[in-house]
């Protein structure tokens, strides 16, 4: 039979995502509802090490459904990968006799999490929190709707002086090695081309394509690359263009670090609601060691260990569509 | 076997929808690409009836994937509910060689295509478009993302000055017969209290509730009522709360049609165009009188007498959030 | 000579305006500049009455400039208009050895510092924190921009809706004596009339008007209206309008508490920075009992006894290019 | 005494900026009003030499001003620098009878206006087009107010994700020659630091004082850079910071074309809206070769030849309220 868990604290881990506040105030509230004592850990692991902890209640989490970033803020904790620094964090915990952990964010913090509690038996509950949205075992992560959104929002801004010009613009949006950033802000955009780490770029398809167009007076195109992408980014890919298509006014665009804030849209406050709702009661009920996500509809429990990062498998289908809508 | 579609006309009909721009652009391109000639037909099915229809090519819908409202406007039509109405429509499509239409929709003008492609053998295909996500067969409908969306903007917006003020507010979003908007606009902002269509309203709890608060020192309160509530709507539930709660400061907010229009999140966009491709797709393949809908992530279809307003379960679950969350 | 101040209050008083917090922001770090000590005092009036006063720091206005309502609360306070409250208040200011007031409000607002500050010679400096931007001697006050965007931004997206149904609505946006914010979004968005509190509205001029465009077949029409317009707001324009136009489809829209809130624009925390750095300087300098306002691109001071409502002369000019822009 | 107009064109040129179509509107409408054929001129001054110039109504401009970028297309046109352009562009004119011009653009545009006016005989009226805000004559250009609230926005959302990983953002902003984005956006979301091309950059000065920040464990900070800042621009700066600052987590965003689209703001609209008036009544008055500006609230007129870049002269002030409100 599981523990009795009494005492829970809750953190954000690795970079921050819209929605992460709601998944905080979830979390505390429902901890606070089932009478639980909730702590917030500051900056993640460093704050279990650091004993940077403070008690949340009710009011603590009042306002911030709304906000981007974290109130807890996030970091990336060297130190909590080694043993040491997961020993001085389990006296910490111990200290205040927290006996369950929430954590939010992505792969690498999961796998924190899972080395932590096979080590020290205090069970750990994993939010998936990125804008990449390349996390196994749930078709959602908080933030990524936001990230999309605001990547969406800005393409729009870029085509209306690309239009006023008749340009042509390489817009580099997030995604080390996931291309859902891309793919969906492209799709969504009317983008001509996207360019994604799931697949071989080929740059000379690109470049053709380009040419087509341009002969066919199609002066206004908009290509979007993921960071990740394995030709190196939008301005590798505007050195070619440039060098092939000499006549084309072509610029490039960096979204860069915006796709990270802002206010998260309805479902993303809506799943990091329930999702934090979900791992407290996951705590209650003895579960550990799993990350809670959303499977077609339905809470989904995936073990730590397997909550890796996922490459999707961008459908054929869709590259059709994409090429049948931008033409 | 099915007959062979050459040319297909596509309509907007009933209350209009942010995403059915961008589901008429991928009708036109997906027709363009597989050779079809593509119509736009005006209005609704007036425009059947009093022949106002246009061809339109790629570049008709270049640059309005972004954009609200329907470049083809919409329209409710009685006369198509009437035989005469329907023939009349029959012999202009007649005249045009047009053999398949798509119509972007709810449930009620699925039943007017249901019926006429009964008597016409022209195969209808429907997409859901509405703002209400109550159409049975499809997890999406086109324009409820961006419209509780725009309720979540503005209900942060009434937060501020809820806030400032301490001050409570009745506000009311869309939804005649479906509480989709106010459950998620209202998880997604915090509020106290949320009443909608598919649940009795206990007014008793309800003011005990905010009595309760008023104890509490929690002076700042929000309550998002469906317009289709059976209890009256917002300014019905304030009379109520002004009398009880007399020392309160109630104020009322009917959002309005600001939910209709606005540009489509990117959300709406995408299962616009995935669903515009697949409505050309369907009659190619030889289908008819079925409404395209996304289930479990999985295009479904449903036969077009079946795609009727579902009342949605809200499950004890939610209801049980909902609580806990505004606490 | 002036007596040197050295302990400061800031206040929001009246209707809470976008833009508050970052005048309270600029006058905490300000007065901290000049070795000042700040204080806080909640709700308006009231706080100073109950004693509601916190020191503030420049860590205590962090990560507010871009926030709308005020971190402070605001409220209306009938006690400090009785000799008894305003007396209560002094000794309360007296204890704390506050000697220097700056108060972000109305005119209401700088009417109850003029009369406490002639008792008690305790100088008050104020700055106009109101949407309706009706207060003689600037031409900007805080928060008016950043309600004005918001109604654009809402009456777009009804234009949206309006085009895609060929509809008629009738608008109503905030302004109880003046029109500056119907005035301003109505030429803004377009729309073919806008009714206002500073000019006679003459209904039959209105209906005629719309009939004419009916005849030309301009079906889209968009009537803005001051909620303060003698003819009594929207519902009370469009129940003419519907008897005398009832083969229009007329829909009221009364967009309410959303033009209060939300983050406040660039040139709202621009003016609500330069007027609270303003504030104190004044205070320094020994100024007492003036409203601090831009007029010309200057900053000007206006004894606070003037800074009252000011009627705007609508020039007519305004009013023909109203005309002749929605033909 | 003037000739008597009876046809004009409108133009935009140069680099594009949001409301140039709500001046095009504007010029349309208020030139249809008196009677006069109005044509829209396509790609600048290209669109005269090329004879891509189409007869506009009340309609062609229905729907727009809400819109970014310009339907008329801008382009820049070195051929019209050329007496051969230019004659040619006569000739174009004369055929159609076109005796007015209105260019929508910036300097550059309005120094060919000139040489074609005196050339030519045909009376030029220029509007000033340009986010970047630096036109002698006028208080207002038209898209500097959307550019800078489009800056605004994403640098608060570039500030969530800094706040929630304590880093320190260099941020680029457009500004070639002016500072005026740079120096707003900068005070309106609070950055520690701007750069601009008017003043002098002190590097060392702005290390050091962020050492000073990073001894007080202010972690989370912003630098704001206009790209035409001597040093460099904000890659330049950073490279320099990071040096000398190893220790902080410094991370670079080019915020880029974003900056030149988007729905215009209500000011934006507001001042395109009488500019275009005034631009038509100027013609009908007789006056030529004016650029028309707004100066304290009043229409301002400015011979094109010295409606030339004007550098601000940055105050003492403004610097030292940048520094008192960031600390």
């Amino acid at each position: 039979m599981a523990k009795k868990v009494t005492k829970i604290g809750v953190l954000t881990s690795g970079g921050d995502s819209p929605g992460m506040n709601a998944a905080i105030r979830a979390v505390v509230r429902t901890g606070n509802y089932y009478g639980l004592e909730v702590f917030g850990i500051m900056r993640g692991y460093s704050g279990i090490i650091e004993n940077d902890i403070i008690p949340m209640h009710s009011r603590s989490v009042a306002n911030i459904i709304q906000r981007g970033g974290t109130i807890l803020k996030t970091a990336r904790c060297k130190e909590f990968f080694q043993p040491e620094g997961r020993q001085k964090a389990y006296q910490n915990l111990k200290k205040l006799g927290i006996d369950g952990l929430v954590i939010i964010g992505g792969d690498g913090s999961f796998r924190g999490a899972d080395i932590f509690s096979r080590e020290f038996d205090i069970p750990c509950i994993g939010l998936p929190g990125t804008i990449d949205k390349d996390i196994a075992g749930t078709d959602f992560t908080i933030g990524f709707d936001t990230a999309v959104n605001t990547a969406v929002e800005a393409i729009d801004k870029i085509r209306d002086t690309a239009d006023a010009h008749d340009r042509l613009f390489i817009i580099e949006v997030m995604g080390r090695d996931a291309g859902y950033i891309a793919l969906h802000s492209g799709i969504a955009t009317g983008a001509e081309h996207i360019l994604i780490p799931e697949r071989k770029t080929d740059i000379e398809e690109l470049v053709e394509s380009l040419q087509e167009k341009e002969r066919r007076k199609k002066l206004v195109n908009m290509v979007v690359v993921a960071e990740g992408d394995e030709f190196g980014g939008a301005n590798e890919v505007a050195k070619v263009v440039k060098e092939r298509l000499p006549f084309t006014d072509t610029r490039v665009c960096i979204l860069g670090h915006i796709q990270r804030g802002g206010s998260p849209t309805c479902l993303d406050r809506l799943i990091a609601s329930r999702m934090g709702y979900a791992a407290v009661e996951s705590l209650l009920e003895g579960r550990h060691n799993v990350m809670v996500g959303i499977l077609n509809n339905r809470m989904h429990y995936t073990l730590l260990e397997r909550a890796v990062k996922s490459k999707q498998k961008i459908s054929d289908e869709w590259i059709k569509i994409v090429k049948i809508l931008a033409s």
